[in-house]
């Protein structure tokens, strides 16, 4: 693998060199994000700096790529600052403690936090082929999931059980801490995982994903744990989520803005009269953070283009009686969406 | 359970008020750490700015505590920040961004990183509670594990089902990403859990913990897979390091330094002739952060007092060959050492 992202940030930056010692951004400059590490792109190429401990493993995995390990030296990092007349860094990303330091090398600090979100969302190959394993792993999790689901079992055994399944299949960590949600806590979007027990006739709403090399997979099943025939609303919602979901792979092309992308489920939901459910947007960006640019939400005016990663996932909530939510990651591939997600249904599983 | 935290934390800082958004230092002062949450602790109490989303939940949380949960208005919150003389603030977790519009606001925002991480250092009751649990739930996980350690099984399948089980027992996530190492990884302190597959006779050393309510734990234990009889150095290493490790537990006393502290062990370790190979120092605070403040390594300044939480891990490492370290989480009470593991073997377990 080859990291070009540091050469695309520079460019974007319009900065003589560009720093950073924030972990997320070490990772996506050098491609791994050894503690303590830090980070100078300029035009000669990238350096990391690290210590002793990572030095092996940094100079193994990064042999052959335009990214040199260096052993850190905070003199020599100084000095070397100094050289440039202004530096891009993440001012969203940099503590205030480190700036005031950076600050007495005499360097310029310019904030390029827009120029590194645009950057990040777009994607290069490695990047997509991450992404991609990490959507797999978190199906394959949810697919090896499923048989394991019993009554009584409580939402906190289903994440743990999802969770070790990912991660003994490779995943490299989590995404975010899984979301399981029983019957009518599924109405709440952000329902904190706990204890109550699965009962015949449930619903069962889970919201997870996993990482690979730092890249995020993000995905959510809506289901019934057997049917006790109570479920005609839930099950009309349910085909309706499920055609606004739909109708987005089929309508959203590249050049689209977020806004616009976000009318295709909303005005179908709306038309469908789940509208005022609808409590969230359509959708947000997906990489080395699970929420980060492009969003595809009311008056968001990011515009959709290929390479980048975001998700497709309209919801429907009644509150004290269900949610439905359908998500999968999903990418622009010449103008067209393309799916991650390949190996879970998306119709209404009844176990 | 009632928040007294901030008040000490106000104290300590000298201002008229103290504000932060960082997620673990709002857990510190508020006990919750709402997704895009901040607060304000003043000599009236300590306000947690939230969003709808988290608004009932905090409620119910911080019923009866002095912590009042406010919906978050940023025009509000400023106006609130402008009428204080003196503000202290984390300059290491406030991000330069935040730092420039908190500026806006006139106030003037002084550093108080040294009165947090003082006040942090000791815990109270609530927090030690916190952490036991956090170490039972480790311990009882290990012992979950124990029998499911089976010939071929790779290092990050060990860490996996040791994740699964501490989560199942109820623990709210990792203290860290857990570190398996057969063999001779061992010798690595900071070996990175791999597909390394389980032979008869290797060695296993596992560092691990889990967190309840943001609270960590963190515990060592190194033991053998079946006897090939090719121990004997291994063998000797190992009562060593455990003298080492219990000879903390008996001498050390409150008021010692964590230089001091350190140097028990050093000192046996290096009479035994294992001084070189002992490569780190013998323990790190332990609270919301995995690695905090108080220190006990050689030169280190920090008086370890009642109420403090540390590691107790003295190790030894030969490249190539072995690597043995015995880790509890122990605190100061009554001027004595108590350890919060009482469950799993230290001395040396062959399975």
């Amino acid at each position: 693998m080859t990291y070009t992202n540091g050469k695309k940030v520079l460019q974007l930056s319009n900065c003589e060199a560009v720093y950073t010692s924030c972990p997320y951004l070490l990772r996506y400059l050098t491609g791994i994000d050894p503690e303590n590490g830090c980070a100078i792109v300029d035009k000669t190429g990238t350096t990391l700096y690290t210590d002793l401990r990572y030095m092996e493993a940094a100079e193994k995995l990064l042999q052959g790529t335009e990214v040199t390990p260096v052993l850190y030296k905070q003199d020599e990092l100084s000095q070397r600052l100094a050289t440039y007349k202004t530096v891009g860094i993440s001012f969203n990303e940099t503590p205030h403690i480190e700036y005031l330091s950076l600050e007495k090398t005499g360097a310029r600090f310019e904030n390029i936090d827009e120029q590194l979100s645009k950057a990040m969302s777009v994607k290069n190959e490695w990047e997509l082929a991450c992404i991609q394993k990490a959507c797999t792993l978190a199906e394959d999790g949810f697919l090896l999931l499923l048989p394991e689901i019993k009554e009584g079992m409580t939402e906190k055994e289903a994440a743990a059980l999802l969770e070790y399944n990912m991660r003994k299949l490779g995943a490299q960590g989590l995404s975010f801490d899984t979301i399981v949600a029983f019957g009518a806590h599924a109405a709440v979007p952000h329902h904190e995982t706990g204890d109550t027990k699965l009962a015949f006739g449930d619903e069962i709403l889970i919201d997870f994903g996993c990482r690979v090399n730092g890249y995020c997979s993000d995905i959510t099943r809506t289901f019934l744990f057997g049917d006790d025939k109570k479920h005609a609303e839930f099950k009309n919602a349910y085909e309706a989520v499920l055609a606004a979901h739909e109708l987005v792979k089929e309508k959203l092309v590249s050049g689209m803005t977020g806004a616009e992308a976000d009318a295709i489920a909303r005005s179908y939901l709306t038309e469908r009269g789940y509208g005022k459910l609808f409590t969230h947007s359509l959708g947000h960006g997906i990489g080395l953070n699970v929420h980060e640019a492009p969003y595809a939400r009311p008056n968001g005016k990011d515009i959709l283009t290929d390479g980048m990663v975001f998700s497709d996932e309209p919801g429907v909530y009644l509150k004290g009686e269900y949610g439905i939510r359908i998500e999968d990651t999903i990418t622009l591939k010449e103008g067209r969406v393309h799916s991650f997600m390949s190996k879970t249904d998306r119709r209404l599983v009844i176990l």
